[in-house]
């Protein structure tokens, strides 16, 4: 039976899957504070166009600042996040759902008490995130809504 | 900008989202019993090679028996539901993962009192459902895990 690659990642305690592991993410780049990753669909030789993955930010933490032509679909899974995505803000609490356009400068933050969890499904081929230019950072500037929003480190 | 396609969906009361529509799925077709669907992420000029749907099965409900090369990954949300997949079976509960490989036979069941909701993310471009032969029926009935358990209808 051509079924023998199918499988069921449990739900464990602490967000976190059997026969999944823990990541340490973008290691050393230091433009990520506080950031697990989990694989979950995409590393195990499966032909999808795209991966699944679950990232969790500890409190005070944040994700790079960035842009990039892939788009990223975002599910909050728990915690509250708070995502700079071009000029606006979005507060996101668990079951809603991110859609971040190609090239939109974007940023996720945990700005509560507790890990800000959430699946991000990428396309499996896609391109390195870019960092922002001048013209961005003007941007994000010149709006009030995310002027002394993002993070820069 | 070029952020002014992202948007969030804000979760709602009822596993809804703001600014989705409701669809009825596969109306007529007659072996999808009690599902409704709503498009995420797919039906909005995207360009991402996947797409992303919410499905809910009512108590008592079950998908389609079939097959298809693409794969599904599915991510429960709400409660119960037990995954018929290739001569297996595997019973779901919020947050589980699972992962359907290319032409793994498969059906969706709700045995549970109350909606069973999944996220179920597929590619973009994708071959279209076919019914099992003959031999996938044997190898189900030959099963004792699945024998009994799948839904004809």
């Amino acid at each position: 039976m051509t079924a023998g690659k199918s499988r069921l990642h449990k739900a464990m305690p602490g967000f976190t899957w059997s026969e999944v592991e823990k990541e340490s993410y973008k290691e050393g780049v230091g433009s990520w504070c506080g950031i697990d990753r989990n694989t979950l669909i995409g590393n195990r030789g499966e032909s999808a166009k795209f991966h699944l993955r679950y990232f969790e930010i500890a409190p005070g933490g944040n994700s790079s600042l960035e842009k990039h032509v892939h788009e990223h679909v975002v599910i909050c899974a728990r915690g509250a996040g708070r995502a700079v995505v071009g000029d606006t803000v979005h507060e996101m609490a668990p079951m809603d759902v991110l859609y971040i356009a190609p090239d939109a400068p974007h940023q996720l933050i945990n700005p509560g008490q507790e890990p800000f969890g959430f699946f991000c499904i990428v396309d499996s081929d896609r391109d390195r995130p870019r960092e922002l230019d001048s013209e961005d950072m003007e941007r994000l500037d010149a709006s009030p809504k995310t002027k002394g929003v993002y993070r820069r480190g």
